[in-house]
């Protein structure tokens, strides 16, 4: 039995008034962002033990923030790469950091580099912030998605800040240590500040495995990172940045010492929880989600149309392309309407840049193996006619 | 049977890593700043509620935040102040509003008044920001604390914000509708924008009430609360601010959208059972407030000195002079070392302006009668000693 299947989808699902996007009765679909597999029985007995003990007084400790710590040894453990100390900060969430980095590591009118396709809020923030969204597209070929290099340094121009998005999102792809050599190269070429996003670190399938961008570039890299995805519970609103730049350090040293808030008790009791104490529940869930990837692989090369799929390196996301199918771009709510399947839409991965995802979709697979079965069969159904 | 004994203190304040501060097992004291009371049934309910449904989902809704909506709600029946709709901003706690809008309502340099004595960390963050402190002192008189307001334009010139802490702390007083008046006509002829720190109003002891700056200068006022402390759930980080001026409105709309963090679902969920569910609980802690305030008031006026103690209108701290007692300024950790007490020393509360608050001491009596009653004895006796 799966140990999933005992959360109750459905009620999770149903408008209990704290979640946005509850699907509409009639569409299939996991979350836009979260899964659909509740979280883990530790993460849930640390924040149920604080409520016990009714201990809600202020969040501060005489000594290192136990949030930090945790961080720092699972660096350590699970990727070899020992944190500088005292270089951590904690904040609420991966997009405040990436809005806090890009103020404080560049300029208005600076550029800021990101692989596109991208997380659709990234490139909002650096729009929004009067930067420059220098993308550098991401390549499909035959043998799967690619970083391509030739030209770096001439795209970087103009660059101070390149976020990096490892595993990257919307692709599923893990960058190589080869990979990101070169990127680490340029950064040091043009003296850039390297924001490395690695949110989804936990979720790396094998053969496949994490590198740490500050293993290359331990001065040069901001690491930002969350239990929050790989543990889901995103909700919970907590966060880390280790910042490796001098000059981005010296800045947020000399910004009032409240000035980005603070995450509650319970978010960093959940989040030491995450990850100290449920890494037997990330192994389970690493299982269901492989399982699940296999079954999006299958789908995907029994269609008769080329989705141009690839099986994702990591995360529970699949990102195809409908462009040669009947019913062609899944422009904003028509999967939804005409399908009744819910999936991101391909162009906002892109918006304002050269690269068009217009025809693409993101398929989040990580809900039950049974629901997963009825999207894509729905799915299969709806993309046969246009 | 007081519904506070149920509490077991001795566990709360055992080290069990989540606690700053925790007192030495021979330190008699209630916590330095929060209560030693748990929090009311309905915002544990709420939070265990979030935990077994798992819906650690990002705390994101389709329409208002039920935070915002919770407060403003709040403010119209117990308050009669209507906050103007979509001028309230969520926050994690009131040092960050405060961090905040001294960033985006002065300029270093400009001056920031604000009543002193006052919460230590008030005047750190002015200082910290390369603010002007202007102070107001507070004065006090046979019958009570009160706000000179002679000469206040002369005061205040050259300063762009006014702190305006209400119900006051340390010393407990609330500022009636004739204390304010003046202070609002000041702000309108010197263009003031007034930060009302509201926090204490749920602890406004009858016959005393609290009156909203905003009801009396609302383009020009912020108000900004939290359910944290009546409640007694600082740890869970949920503040909020209305924004009234323009100016300062207009300023924190260009920020980046998520520069200043959000607060976590659960601690959402707590800060809506706390206001709309919580009033008995409120009630029940009002009644032992006021029970440990007669406590203090009868001990203080039966010492053979005269700790220039006035019985607080409001919250659970009471503020007063050692300085004609033997033992005579309360310098830092003395009377934790020498008489084995926690409370707050006074120096701090004026620190860097030409108020001297060196001899008082601020007592919290958030706590059980009986260890309320252990603490003032010890702490008589031990005044007798120089």
């Amino acid at each position: 039995m799966n140990p999933f299947d005992s959360i109750d989808i459905d009620r999770l699902r149903s408008g209990h008034g704290v979640k946005w996007g509850s699907l509409a009765p009639d569409v299939l679909g996991a979350w836009v962002a979260d899964m659909d597999f509740g979280t883990a029985p530790a993460v849930r007995a640390a924040i149920t033990e604080v409520v016990e003990r009714q201990d809600f007084g202020y969040p501060f400790w005489p000594g290192e923030d136990p949030v930090v710590a945790a961080f720092e040894d699972r660096m350590a453990t699970r990727h070899g790469w020992r944190p500088e100390p005292n270089r951590t900060r904690v904040f609420t969430d991966l997009i405040q950091v990436l809005q806090v980095m890009i103020e404080h590591a560049t300029k208005p009118g600076d550029g800021v580099a990101i692989h596109v396709p991208t997380y659709p809020p990234f490139l909002a923030s650096i729009i929004r912030s009067g930067r420059r969204v220098v993308p550098l597209p991401v390549e499909w070929t035959d043998t799967g998605w690619t970083f391509p290099t030739d030209g770096l340094t001439e795209q970087l121009a103009g660059c101070r800040l390149l976020v990096l998005v490892n595993p990257h999102n919307p692709t599923g792809r893990t960058f190589t240590h080869a990979e990101l050599t070169p990127l680490a190269a340029a950064a040091d070429r043009l003296d850039l500040v390297v924001l490395a996003d690695e949110i989804h670190a936990d979720l790396v399938h094998k053969p496949h495995h994490h590198v740490p961008f500050a293993t290359l570039a331990p001065h040069r890299t901001i690491t930002a990172t969350s239990a929050t995805k790989a543990f889901n519970i995103a909700g919970l609103r907590c966060a880390v940045a280790h910042i490796g730049p001098d000059r981005v350090h010296d800045a947020l040293t000399k910004a009032p010492l409240d000035y980005f808030g603070t995450p509650s008790t319970l978010s960093r009791a959940a989040t030491v929880a995450a990850w100290r104490e449920s890494d037997p529940w990330l192994a389970e869930l690493m299982t269901t989600l492989r399982d699940n990837r296999s079954i999006v692989d299958k789908w995907a090369s029994a269609l008769p149309w080329d989705l141009r799929h690839h099986t994702p390196d990591a995360t529970y996301l699949s990102w195809f392309d409908l462009a040669t199918t009947p019913f062609g771009a899944p422009t904003p709510h028509r999967l939804e309407r005409e399908i009744g399947v819910k999936l991101s839409e391909g162009a906002e991965f892109a918006d304002g840049t050269p690269t068009d995802t217009s025809t693409f979709a993101r398929l989040n697979f990580a809900t039950s193996p049974s629901n997963l079965l009825a999207i894509l069969a729905r799915l299969a159904a709806g993309l046969a006619n246009r």
